[in-house]
């Protein structure tokens, strides 16, 4: 019998977070999340492949807004500006989840194999970048070289954005692709 | 008593190539390599930390010519044509090993653990560039994309030069860079 858990994915979230930060990522199991969310480890894997996935299932969704965004903006934008327009789409998703966003990278930043994880899943999101900057048919090298710089915008500016209290992620975008436009425009 | 060995870091790497190539990279062992090479495993060691490294252990001398030449580049040049004196001083590292790199980078396509191992050396590469930049004098959020960009050119210029026999790493590099002051630059 399958009972409906309320919110059981973000108690199951928390639950990993916390324990994650108390014990380091190598030493928690699927069992102590389960048993500190008070659901069963059956529920913890309807949610999630495995105790890394807590930590990276988020990103899908913020890829699909991002392809999303830059397939569809107007026709009339640079690749670049579609880019942006993507980049901040993605940024405003982090409007309240500062707190979040600075425990997770805490985590992972502890721990080697989630950083190899973490490059994996950036490299996969230039993937996508570049295939929605194909649909809008930008040529094969001018789409690698644009995704290949959103990421670069979006890695800076998270950075950036990650241990400043109260700062917008959006502005700081913004600020960021006027960095990169003079630096990789000029000279 | 240690011996002399005739060029033994290159018949090290020349076996194991051949071996990663014909038994994959995760079921070839150290013994085979050394055995393969005609050499110790003592001597192997004396090269290489692990098997893994045989791929990776040229890149540390392509970081050191790629931040020297960005450092020592003339103080005129922009933080982007700096990056591009030292993606063409390594692209011409390259002149001679089309071949190697073309096996190499088959097994690390073959292999989920290495991809992640090369990613993780381009964001090393790019910390390299990034301080190299600094060292010039570029504040820091211009390094880092100056660095990630440098980074992106790169990478598409070589897996564009990969495939294509007889092709020049050093006039790729220059038409992407060419393609992502476009691409970067413009709108």
């Amino acid at each position: 019998m399958v009972r409906w858990q309320p919110n059981a994915r973000g108690r199951l979230e928390e639950a990993a977070l916390e324990l994650y930060a108390e014990n380091g990522f190598d030493r928690t199991t699927v069992a102590e999340i389960a048993e500190r969310a008070g659901l069963t480890e059956r529920t913890f894997f309807r949610h999630f492949a495995d105790k890394r996935e807590v930590l990276f299932s988020g990103q899908d969704a913020l890829v699909d807004i991002l392809s999303k965004t830059v397939v569809e903006a107007p026709d009339s934008l640079s690749p670049l500006a579609a880019v942006g327009a993507g980049l901040i789409a993605v940024g405003a998703q982090f409007d309240d989840r500062h707190e979040l966003a600075r425990r997770r990278q805490q985590i992972i930043d502890a721990t080697p194999a989630l950083q190899e994880r973490e490059l994996s899943k950036l490299a996969a999101l230039a993937d996508a970048l570049a295939a929605a900057l194909r649909a809008r048919g930008v040529p094969d090298t001018a789409a690698r070289l644009g995704a290949e710089s959103g990421v670069s915008v979006f890695k800076v500016a998270f950075e950036q954005w990650l241990p400043d209290d109260g700062a917008d992620l959006v502005k700081i975008i913004e600020t960021v692709l006027a960095d990169l436009r003079a630096v990789a425009g000029g000279g």
